[in-house]
């Protein structure tokens, strides 16, 4: 094997279900050589993530911050943390990321009850208001943007509902964070993770997570430790917020630095303009695929602008389609999970990569391949 | 707040406890743009990096990968993957390392035995056996270089009373990786985690793992699901050495690019010579340092080349000369850990940061601020 060459890469349209494109001012950002994690010039870059984490999540929850690993972890985050063994969690599940978080639940001990809904249908809010009445659950778990199936969830009825049962509202927003609405504090969303690597536009390996004051009580009120040390907020906190910035691990320092970057160019642009913009792009991308017959999986009503869910072709070789369209073409689009493997394709338009030119290229390039 | 101006940072030379200066082609090879997290052209690099991860561990282990988290991630998933509730764990205990593996152990719902030695010491062998005798642990779990006192630990003979005793040697190799030898087969070490911020000088965020037979033999007849599910070995693995290469967790693209060149730097200067280099540029500050009268924490049959400590100068200002060390010369130092704080400095010479020059400019700058 020695010695290895250098890799090389092609220079890849992100057009798939995350990572997406990066901004070359995230890269140079990222690649700043080194400071300590507890130099008081990182600790000034901690306070500005934390200032446009909170901007773009439109909240005033204190304990809003960035957990030293992916989304997945972002989830297993909210959970250990609010969970003890055997509370009660009442989980939404119509798709890959409700059944996630169900699975994580479970392995916090928790009696996990499920409402749910076929892939591609949102979750229905009479389902979950039947099951309050018939439970006391702790916390009610959904997603917000499911990437699985490119269904946008309403959540303020639920939210509402939630709360009158007495429980917190847990989101997974890891898709829909900075390019849809995902006001936090007006919609009463309790607790909230999302990834970095979808519309926030930075690389994959951070979780932007805020927790608000009832779901920071319930966690100084936990009657046992949680069961991640790495992940344990009554931890973290002390460094992230702390006067003494207690060591707790070394933190990610160069993707800290590509976050801040990200962070700024989203609100540079202005969450609005961003929201929009992905609408835009996916109306785009929806009217050339309509036009050459390709049929979308969601409902209109419920359809994610950042992740089109497409049924695939009848009589055409999925995986070959989406290795040309890499190939020949460069261009990275998602396949189906789970129930939707072979049959639908998941394209996505996340932050830098949600552009007309992207939506110009896929059509032409399908066009061509599909001819 | 807006709008945020990019942030500013200063050229740092980095000699505390990781994370250590990274070598300009890391930096380079990590803004690469990004590649999807199953493109052919990522898992091609993935099979580089768990080759380069192997060779640097030297060892066969099938299961050596990349957690995709810091190297406290790094040791909670050798302990949860391991660890059942009920089982026994006999952690060794000299330091904040040690201790944290007791408290993780603790969280995994084992049976916690603790042999312990002042900080500063390594532990005793005659103590490890002693107790192997009055208990019947599943694991020996121990740190090879304690970054909190600068005691490198003998491992062989604790190795084979492990192995007699029929438990798994669990290791701590965050500090020791890269930067002196760790030929894991040899040793018989049955789980090892690393991290990538010191020796190897990769930005911190990972943490290189191996598991070897006897370990994944353990992992597969668990009775229990591992409690945490991002770091699940068992779905983990699926992604990292699976034929289908199924999603576990979207990859860190752009950390494991740049682990991709740090390991090629590694491999080039070779570990025997990057392990020279590590205790001729410690023996470079140990002459210097005690020409100055600083007295070394460590006896010298235990003392870490990379990380050394020393007992802070009676009279001075512990936190404003380190304060001027970075301010007025750019160098960070490490202060002391829990019973330490305030009078052990610790002083790091890791991987790119293990130069004569950086050497021979600590000294100069201490001698002008203690003039």
């Amino acid at each position: 094997m020695y010695p290895v060459p250098e890799f090389r890469t092609s220079n890849r349209i992100l057009m798939g279900p995350g990572p997406s494109n990066v901004n070359p001012r995230v890269l140079k950002a990222m690649s700043t050589p080194l400071v300590g994690h507890l130099d008081p010039q990182f600790l000034s870059i901690m306070e500005d993530v934390k200032a446009m984490a909170q901007a773009t999540f439109q909240t005033v929850n204190e304990l809003t911050f960035i957990v030293s690993a992916p989304g997945s972890a972002g989830m297993e985050t909210a959970l250990v943390n609010i969970l003890e063994p055997g509370d009660e969690a009442l989980v939404c599940i119509n798709g890959v990321f409700g059944n996630r978080m169900a699975e994580i639940a479970n392995r916090c001990g928790a009696n996990v009850k499920r409402v749910e809904a076929s892939w591609g249908e949102p979750i229905d809010p009479a389902q979950v208001n039947d099951m309050l009445g018939k439970s006391n659950p702790k916390i009610v778990a959904i997603v917000h943007a499911e990437t699985s199936t490119g269904v946008m969830q309403p959540l303020v009825e639920i939210s509402q509902m939630t709360h009158d049962a007495g429980a917190l509202l847990v989101v997974d927003a890891v898709t829909s964070y900075c390019g849809s609405p995902l006001p936090i504090d007006d919609w009463e969303i309790d607790v909230v993770y999302s990834g970095t690597q979808k519309c926030l536009s930075a690389p994959p390996g951070l979780s932007p997570v805020s927790f608000n004051d009832r779901a920071v009580e319930v966690l100084e009120k936990r009657k046992t430790k949680v069961q991640s040390w790495f992940l344990d907020l009554n931890l973290v906190r002390e460094y992230w917020f702390g006067a003494k910035r207690v060591y707790h691990h070394t933190a990610p320092v160069s993707s800290i630095f590509a976050l801040h970057e990200a962070y700024r160019i989203v609100l540079e642009e202005g969450l609005e303009n961003r929201y929009k913009r992905h609408i835009q792009n996916h109306k785009l991308l929806l009217t050339g695929l309509e036009s050459m017959g390709f049929e979308f999986l969601v409902n209109k009503s419920y359809r994610l602008p950042m992740l089109n869910a497409v049924r695939t072709p009848h009589g055409i070789n999925d995986s070959e389609v989406r290795s040309r369209l890499l190939n020949e073409y460069n261009i990275e689009i998602g396949a189906g999970l789970g129930q939707f493997a072979g049959n639908v394709w998941r394209i996505g338009l996340m932050g830098e990569s949600s552009t007309a030119d992207h939506v110009y290229l896929l059509l032409s390039a399908l066009k061509d391949i599909l001819k």
